[in-house]
């Protein structure tokens, strides 16, 4: 794909529906993009992807970084890639998500249907991420998910990356309309979902508006064929807001 | 692009709010597909691709053949092509559109969450099709457009080709859900988007099962950067059921 292209496997509506059996092999996935997020097999965790290395942040608390070759067994059920290179970097500071997500609009003021592809690099406090714990049966929705999912506020302020996609308010339900956003520590150690996020002074926030979406879905997934895919749009704010 | 894979330009409720002074240009439209449907500039007329031939119809009765060549200055505001290829061609009938839905889906038992390409060549008869007239000013929605088309009903069984798709109910406002369908005659001289058809005896229907959607917003069209984009479902069926 050329640059700055959203390719994105299956709709959220699926994971919300529980549709997380199998999967697209993250060995296909990773030809892309090299900037995204998404979820594993089974909701167990959170996927980054950071400069072409993919991720698996489990509510364990620990990272790992996932093999991408052919030989790799890892599926993801979701996931949004990019192959991202960023047109606007600007320094910044924000308090929270919604003085971000103010940024981002004052930085791109066309920008309102389109989607935005976003990386911050910085030292970050009033960190709070979760990682979700995984299905406990196949077909779990995601709210049960979610409701068992770990959340971890950083006690200190904490060097590292946000990776994610900013997506018009049309697109809610085949993905997350607004911010959605993953982190990672610079030591590749800890991370998840981003809840809450300030900054600790200045970050970096680079950012690319995009213009062409191309959704790839489940194929050979009886789950996926069947499942309702009803818009859930307070359940998809509650565990993706 | 690959067969099979749907190519889509701007999104259905982008049309609904009138955005459609400008396009993307049918030179470039035809790259992405032979098979397709959509409208033209100030929504005149109703566009349909067969056989990669891009066709106007327009709300005064006559059927053209646009240039699709480089120098063409013909745009669509909204149109979606594939590049067909039937997977399954079955010989049916059926007396309305809903009797088309449930052999498709008869056909097609896995499909409810995928795209359909589908094409039908035979004799039609109580064909219904209307015909845009065009807005009278820019931006005027295309509720309006609609209240001002032309329809036609023909007198007699007529032989033609039915060219369209059907999109799932999670796509409703990016684009139609259900089946979009335009009409053209075998002379290529009368047709237009289906309002009602049934089969003068067995046609025959080709179709193909799509999991690859890609879509492309309009980039330098002011309009589309400040369109509201709200889902207007009930204006959609409307216009476009």
């Amino acid at each position: 794909m050329a640059v700055n292209e959203i390719y994105q496997y299956s709709i959220i509506s699926a994971l919300m529906d529980g549709i997380a059996s199998t999967g697209l092999p993250v060995s296909k996935l990773i030809t892309h993009g090299d900037h995204g997020l998404g979820t594993f097999r089974h909701m167990f965790g959170e996927m980054i992807i950071l400069d072409g290395k993919l991720y698996q942040m489990k509510s364990d608390g620990t990272v790992s970084e996932v093999d991408t070759g052919p030989s790799s067994e890892a599926v993801s059920p979701f996931a949004m890639v990019t192959r991202f290179r960023p047109t606007t970097t600007i320094k910044a500071s924000f308090d929270d998500k919604k003085g971000l997500f103010e940024h981002l609009s004052h930085d791109f003021p066309d920008s309102k249907n389109f989607f935005l592809a976003i990386r911050i690099e910085g030292v970050f406090k009033n960190v709070t991420t979760r990682t979700a714990g995984g299905q406990s049966k196949p077909g779990e929705s995601m709210v049960v998910v979610g409701a068992n999912q770990a959340s971890h506020t950083f006690a200190e302020p904490i060097r590292g990356t946000v990776v994610g996609f900013r997506s018009p308010q049309y697109a809610h339900g085949i993905n997350v309309a607004g911010d959605h956003l993953h982190f990672i520590t610079e030591d590749r150690k800890q991370g998840g979902h981003i809840l809450a996020l300030g900054t600790d002074g200045e970050v970096e926030i680079s950012a690319a508006q995009i213009s062409e979406w191309r959704i790839e879905l489940p194929t050979n997934d009886p789950e996926f064929n069947k499942a309702k895919l009803e818009m859930d749009s307070e359940g998809i704010n509650k565990v993706e807001g």
